[in-house]
């Protein structure tokens, strides 16, 4: 029996970093440990008191390291592994997660000239402060005929990379020419563990507006937004891009001994982290639609082919597994409808009910609504509370419910919204297949598809497919130890390809769930319905969604 | 100075009556007495057991009686007025309410042979059982091109007489064929009362499809509904079709001791309940539009023309002042809503602060949700839960919100029901101007009249229009005791006709709402979006509302 082997999946959330030491043969997950950002998030000000401008969400990048040091020997010491049993190491992380540095790495923010310089520090993916800059981006797209949009479903986001340079120019020009890189967090936290600067495909595919055959965005187009912005690419970026599965290089003497490893140990490329819950839920060929179910959800499918999909909102050639096109489809809100509707609308009631019973309101709610069959409450909603994210690539939708009558009940309600993410789900999932995308199973991670039977057997019954669910309670992470044991490659006990890793390390939970025929029928039906009115809002022929919000925008 | 003279107001209610003492010079209130109906409402079994039918809703005809030696002596003997000071007596109704009986008025109900059968008793107004009577009758109306449709906007209810009767024909035949006559209760109570059957203009005008230059719907109609039915108005009803503020005789001896009143004194032809509302709320002329708003709403204006208007519930000639062609519009629920929504949707935390500054909820609610700018809430609702009676009358028509996101909070969306039942209001005010029938003036009166000050306020701002409140919190028996002094005529103290008697004893409180020019530009901009809904949804461009009522109904 030869010797176990263990490879290390850091995942960087938002609020904390986790590692997961994982076996290389067999996925067990040996040991797992957690620790938050000491900065946390800073959305109203810097350390120093520096008031920031609203939508701004800013990080820390010393936070990245300084977890490191206390997770790492953790999870060694808790699996009773030693380093020379380490493989490799995977990360992955939040996207499109940026920071200027100077050529060598070090980060903008932690100079004396820079600190109180909101732009200097670490700009989060959820910061929108970009937005007029994503929406001046996409006209001058738009207008001239970039050929880049129809990989983006022909819209930029507020969230993305170019955006928010844009940005840093504009408002904080210094900044920006102080700046020798400008870098997905990601790509810098490996270049401090390996000391070289490696961009990956996946993050600057679906936040870098880069393809491997069409490279970046034009000169003359960035011109266009700023002369100044011309170069951004030349001087900022790296043309370096590696697929996942590569290894940007080996562990540094440095941070070998600051951790406990070996020095050398390979540190893959970085995977996005949704990206990285593909992996994790055993996914790594076509056909395969992956829905990492949140707050939002994100929906992930390969392909051997790469088409311009419309209503796709990102596809990226090597953007998970090599060899294939992914797809990238989301929608916006999910889970958080949910919790909007539990939060604000559960009565005294039910919530006296819930109690008696032992239950918390969310699995007593999910008991209520079990017990409604489909079609019998007449109700159906618009999953917009968020915007529609796909295929309509659209913020300024909103939700709806129709079909409300002096009977309905909170239950109802509440299943009527459980169905109406179904529904976003499989206009998704057609979207693909009338362009050539089949998607003939689905597979579910995320919080949502651990706790919440009820939604995942209406995903099923709606969408008509078996939906199977990661075994593992932390897709993404292992996603990113499976990434370390490819950048390891065979030679050092690792994989050399994902299908492989994934076959080996990846599982699944025993419990499938099944269409049922019958509820399948009716929400045929129903779904019908949907697609009107999805039509109807989405599309144009009912603008009410919009001159709400701008009569909204008017008043306030 | 003349005596002190009154007029006794009789309103008879769903689940009880009321009498009301009016000094006939002032309308000063001197006092009231209410009695429950000592059998309720009958919806499930007979006294005998006898089971009843779904949407079956009975009631005793003597309870009507049994309470009158209750509540008339009360309010004389409160009141300290004696008999010889009473000039005349009205009455309002619920309508359609309708009872078979012999020649003479005894109810079927109470001979031996027929106590066990359901259509024996009093059938209520809502008593919706006659649904596929009334279908049919509609269905063959349109076939037949019978012009009375016009007058009804084209639907007939199952709430009325001669579909309630054609299924009394249909169900119970031996119950038709043994009734001499089939009469309103309120016309069977006056006829109680002075000793002559007498029917209501009013009540035989909306209710009974009857009109005073075209009379009831033809033979060769009810023939072709079934050949029994052809002899149905000459048979049951009778033609002496009196309007409102006639007398239709006066009290019988045997009626005069029993609650102490003069024999001879002037009983009023009956009122139906909202119509008599009109009177109390001080309107006796054009132009005026009177809510009577409580679960739901009764919208009824009076013009000098007669016009056949498209989406008009009900048009009578005489229908409450004579002279006047009286128009009659409903919204199937209004308060209702605002009931459904409190009660299945405040949350705890809600309803703790409400307790903790000691207010009821409704109070506490109304509160938060006059803190809401109109248009900031970026919500649009259609108030559809219990169909839309006017302009559309159609009932499978349902409830919809748009505009809904992650941050909308439940004091918006209690105040976008209210916006939705003001915009349902103007339609219907709309629906009228277009067609010659102008609306200058709105008066309110009701349960949320007199207490929800949002919600007058949002009509007055919506609607552009300045409300005007009637000061009876009783203005329905109000309104009968006007019938009453208007029956004794200005001979015997009381008045000619209504405008003068309206002058004299209706009051409305100081308190006018008045629109305020802002927001009325505001909520001009979003009705706009209401309308696009409401012709999108309700004139078949988007059928979803049905199409969810059919899928619901093959599944339940």
């Amino acid at each position: 029996m030869s010797k176990r082997k263990f490879a290390l999946g850091l995942d960087y959330g938002t609020e904390s970093a986790r590692a997961l030491l994982v076996d290389v043969k067999t996925g067990e997950e040996i040991s797992t440990a957690v620790a938050d950002y000491p900065g946390g998030v800073m959305d109203k000000q810097l350390p120093d008191g520096t008031v920031l401008e609203p939508e701004t969400a800013l990080q820390d990048p010393n936070d990245y390291l300084s977890v490191l040091d206390k997770i790492i020997p953790a999870v060694m010491e808790d699996g009773g592994v030693t380093a020379q049993e380490i493989i490799g190491i995977g990360v992955d992380f939040t996207a499109s997660t940026i920071l200027p540095t100077l050529s060598d790495g070090t980060p903008l923010c932690i100079l004396e000239d820079f600190k109180q310089e909101p732009y200097a520090w670490v700009k989060l993916w959820k910061d929108h402060a970009a937005q007029p800059e994503a929406e001046e981006m996409n006209d001058l797209a738009e207008k001239q005929g970039e050929l880049f949009l129809a990989r983006y479903g022909g819209r930029l986001s507020s969230e993305w990379m170019f955006p928010k340079s844009l940005r840093m120019l504009r408002k904080a020009p210094n900044v920006y020419e102080r700046a020798d890189r400008i870098i997905e967090a990601g790509d810098w936290l490996v270049w401090q563990l390996c000391g070289k600067e490696v961009r990956s495909a996946c993050q600057a595919g679906y936040k870098g507006m880069w393809s491997k055959s069409e490279g970046f965005p034009s000169k003359e187009f960035l011109k266009l937004l700023d002369p100044q912005f011309e170069s951004f690419v030349d001087e900022k970026l790296s043309k370096d891009i590696q697929p996942l599965g590569k290894a940007a290089g080996g562990l540094t003497p440095e941070w070998a001994q600051k951790i406990g490893l070996i020095p050398g140990t390979p540190v893959a490329v970085p995977v996005i982290d949704a990206h990285a819950a593909v992996l994790g839920t055993s996914v790594a060929d076509a056909g395969k639609m992956v829905l990492a179910l949140g707050t939002s959800t994100c929906h992930l499918v390969m392909n051997e082919k790469n088409l311009p999909a419309r209503g796709v909102a990102g596809i990226v050639e090597d953007g998970i597994a090599p060899g294939f096109a992914a797809y990238e489809s989301g929608q916006s809100a999910v889970g958080d409808i949910f919790l909007w509707f539990i939060r604000n609308y559960v009565n005294a009631d039910i919530e006296r009910q819930a109690r008696l019973v032992g239950k918390d309101i969310f699995a007593y709610f999910e008991g209520l609504a079990a017990n409604v069959p489909p079609g019998s409450n007449g109700l159906l909603a618009l999953d917009w509370w968020n915007g529609n994210r796909s295929t309509l690539m659209d913020a300024n939708l909103s939700g709806l419910i129709i079909g409300l009558t002096l009977s309905t009940r909170p239950e109802e309600i509440y299943r009527a919204l459980i169905e109406s993410t179904a529904f976003g789900t499989l206009a998704i999932i057609d979207n693909h297949s009338e362009q050539g995308i089949p998607i003939d199973e689905l597979y579910a991670s995320g919080g949502l598809a651990e706790k919440n039977e009820l939604l995942l057997q209406i995903y099923s019954d709606v969408t008509g497919r078996t939906i199977k669910i990661a075994a593992s309670t932390q897709a993404a992470a292992l996603g990113a130890a499976i990434a370390g044991s490819v950048a390891a490659g065979a030679e050092r006990d690792g994989y050399n390809t994902f299908k492989e890793a994934t076959a080996s390390m990846a599982h699944l939970k025993e419990k499938v769930f099944t269409p049922d025929a019958a509820k399948h029928q009716i929400y045929k039906r129903i779904y019908a319905e949907y697609i009107k009115l999805y039509d109807a809002f989405g599309r144009g022929m009912l603008d009410t969604m919009k001159q709400l919000k701008e009569i909204r925008d008017t008043v306030v």
